[in-house]
């Protein structure tokens, strides 16, 4: 497979990122998370004055085969439905993105549906959907391959050309079923508690829910936890999609402004492939989907929001973006005591 | 005292907010907490595209006598040196209400320092600092209302200039002090129950303070908790000044973004003067002084950020507002289901 160089932070400048934020005329700590995403996103640029260049989302986009298993209150056709709505500006990562300023792509990784060509559009797919993982395995070991592989093209694009921070986001019917299962067999947590009521199941639903996934985990019954493997089985396309993505744009120094479960899971796999992805994850908010707070613990992740979305699309990614501009523009732009003239705590 | 007559909200279009937000191309309640603050802001301005016009953030400076005995690390000195600090463009609260688009209005309601005339500093001191209210009320009872007085008309003219969303925040070394005492008499939870760290005092500071406001509490022994004799026992200036302009703010019909300790402090005295003062509030986050968790209890609200702030000055209000903006987008900007062609969930 592709394979990705990520480079473990450098943390030369630690110290001395330290001292300037401790010497902001604030006291100490009173920033709270503000204060640790500085650091951290100086230390990604290796910089005393980090900048936030060409904010991106990147919203991919797949079917699921699983979606005719009744796993989703909403059928098959909404994922294509809500492509275009997102090339027509009218959902909520459109107006979060445009309120922002951060450039929204839209990526077809496998919608079964075909789009005509849009400036709007990447067309990035790899088939008409995924197969059913309940009765096949998602996609062969090479469509994921190929995934991956696309996608981090797609992210490098987009740093070559400025960009040095990336929100991801998804859309996709059926797509917590991809997520649980790729959550319960990396992590070893019973598929019982990796399961959600996605965008709405009901009691009846989750129960079927997660005894359509107990089943498959089972039918598969896979003695590796090698992580292209697992995803080809359960999938999706715009899951592999931004595995590769994540893999790239660390690879490039860039912030990964880390949205919900999907993604989140995403991210899971990227991290079994190379874990130093994640000292360049900025994790935007914990949604009301149950296992992504589990699985935000897994990398002992506190993400900036807990406002109960549970909408995907890069949507918390993108309410969260302000935050993170805000970390940096403190760093940069507030006065120290010294500047300023004012007096510093006594001892 | 001047008389507010806070209109209670108008409900007629309760049920269309509703419906306008449930047929966004988004699951229902998906939103989470961007829901919620959308029906408000409708409700309050009685329209189903409601609009934010030139946010402004109000920052009340004041100084406390207390502040001499010992309850911060920080020197008195250091509340006339922030404000010197706003108006150069220094201060956090400049920097996050800059990168909002928030007009950052800096009001001198008692600082123990005489400021140079400038566009940027609106004059409304009532004094150089309340008296040290271990010995004697901070306040006269007329200063109190006086105060009161004056922040209503500072809200009212920025109102009448075309404002309709006011951030509160404040500066005023010993303010926490006030803050824990307004708490604790108005609402009986205990005093040391109501004391933090403030600025970061240590856990023999923070002992020294908890003794210091019970005797302080002892001394005055209040038999009533009449909002305005309370007000004036325990001060501050800022503090009074920030009631009045919540109660203007309320009457005029403006939605008011609530910000840490001391503002929420502010508002429980505002409530109990006009309890409909609190159908306008958004809370925009919960600080790390663990007596503003209690206080935000009491008003049964839950606020749009926890990311362990705790420096004042507004900034937890202008940090929030890009969410609160985002609120209004989505019920102004988002597709229904049926507008963007998107099948709707089955029953």
């Amino acid at each position: 497979m592709t394979s990705f160089a990520i480079p473990p932070l450098d943390t030369t400048l630690k110290n001395a990122l330290h001292h300037k934020i401790q010497h902001k005329t604030k006291p100490i700590g009173a920033l709270g998370q503000l204060e640790t995403i500085a650091l951290q996103i100086g230390l990604i640029q290796n910089s005393l004055t980090p900048q936030l260049c060409q904010p991106t989302m990147l919203v991919f986009a797949g079917d699921h085969g699983i979606a005719k298993s009744g796993v989703s209150p909403y059928p098959q056709a909404v994922t294509a439905q809500m492509v275009l709505n997102f090339l027509a500006g009218g959902a909520a990562i459109n107006v979060f993105s445009r309120q922002a300023g951060i450039t929204l792509r839209v990526i077809d990784a496998g919608v079964n549906h075909t789009f005509d060509a849009s400036d709007d559009l990447i067309d990035a797919k790899i088939g008409m959907g995924t197969a059913n993982f309940l009765q096949s395995p998602a996609m062969a070991l090479e469509q994921g391959v190929t995934a991956i592989a696309r996608g981090a093209e797609i992210a490098r694009a987009e740093i070559n050309a400025g960009c040095n921070i990336i929100g991801f986001g998804e859309m996709g019917i059926g797509n917590t079923s991809s997520a649980s299962c790729l959550m319960s067999i990396l992590t070893g947590v019973p598929i019982a508690q990796c399961v959600g009521r996605g965008t709405g199941l009901d009691d009846a639903g989750l129960t079927n829910k997660i005894d359509l996934l107990t089943q498959a985990i089972a039918h598969h019954a896979l003695n590796t936890t090698d992580p292209c493997v697992v995803l080809s089985t359960f999938g999706g396309f715009e899951i592999a999609m931004m595995v590769g993505a994540m893999l790239a744009a660390a690879e490039q120094k860039a912030v990964l402004l880390i949205d919900g479960f999907i993604v989140t899971a995403a991210l899971l796999v990227a991290s079994r492939i190379q874990p130093a992805v994640l000292d360049y994850c900025v994790f935007s908010h914990c949604s009301d989907e149950q296992a992504h707070q589990m699985l935000l613990a897994e990398f002992k992740a506190r993400p900036l929001l807990n406002m109960g979305l549970r909408l995907g699309e890069g949507t918390g990614a993108a309410l969260a973006y302000p935050l993170v501009q805000n970390a940096v523009n403190f760093l940069n732009e507030m006065a120290s005591f010294e500047s300023a003239g004012v007096s510093e705590r006594s001892a």
